[in-house]
């Protein structure tokens, strides 16, 4: 495993290309109790927009890490959950929830 | 430790909050194995403009993770290196890079 310096290509950047936006990590943090309806995401999101939404769980769906199921129901039922890759991305929200409880309140 | 749905500032979110933006995990990595001078930063983060390295190591600063040292040389060196809060993220990017190395090439 590469941590140190090294180009972009690196394991670090590819992690970071794909979980690096804002809310990304969030979003992976609320499904990773199970599958979740974009309205229970959006209401758990405190104030990310509509598209905002839409655009990071397209993003993290195209990398392989979400699978989105719509049932054709009247409305249409849209659940989103993490995929066998999403869940590996487990370490990585354990590890920011242990460093973001050293940080304090501030 | 809290890892599932909890509001914004919940552990991670707070975490995500520092560490959230383009190039700020990179940053950290670079300098998981001892400080290193801006020009050293600039030239590992290919293509990362010198207006946000100076923004994203100005952010960390502010936030406590890396500490700046100034050297009253002529010209003046400027060196950076992690705070002990910073070193504690180290456990994040070692999640990043073991994640990373799982996504492939791709």
């Amino acid at each position: 495993m590469t941590m140190s310096n090294c180009n972009e290509f690196c394991p670090v950047a590819r992690a970071n290309d794909v979980l690096g936006g804002k809310w990304t990590t969030l979003i992976i943090r609320d499904l990773l109790p199970g599958k979740k309806r974009y309205s229970e995401l959006q209401r758990s999101l405190v104030g990310i927009s509509p598209r905002m939404l839409a655009q990071r769980l397209a993003k993290l769906e195209g990398a392989g890490l979400i699978v989105k199921t719509i049932y054709p129901t009247v409305p249409p039922k849209t659940e989103y959950e993490l995929s066998n890759i999403g869940r590996k991305a487990e370490n990585i929200i354990a590890a920011m929830a242990e460093f973001g409880a050293t940080l304090g309140e501030g």
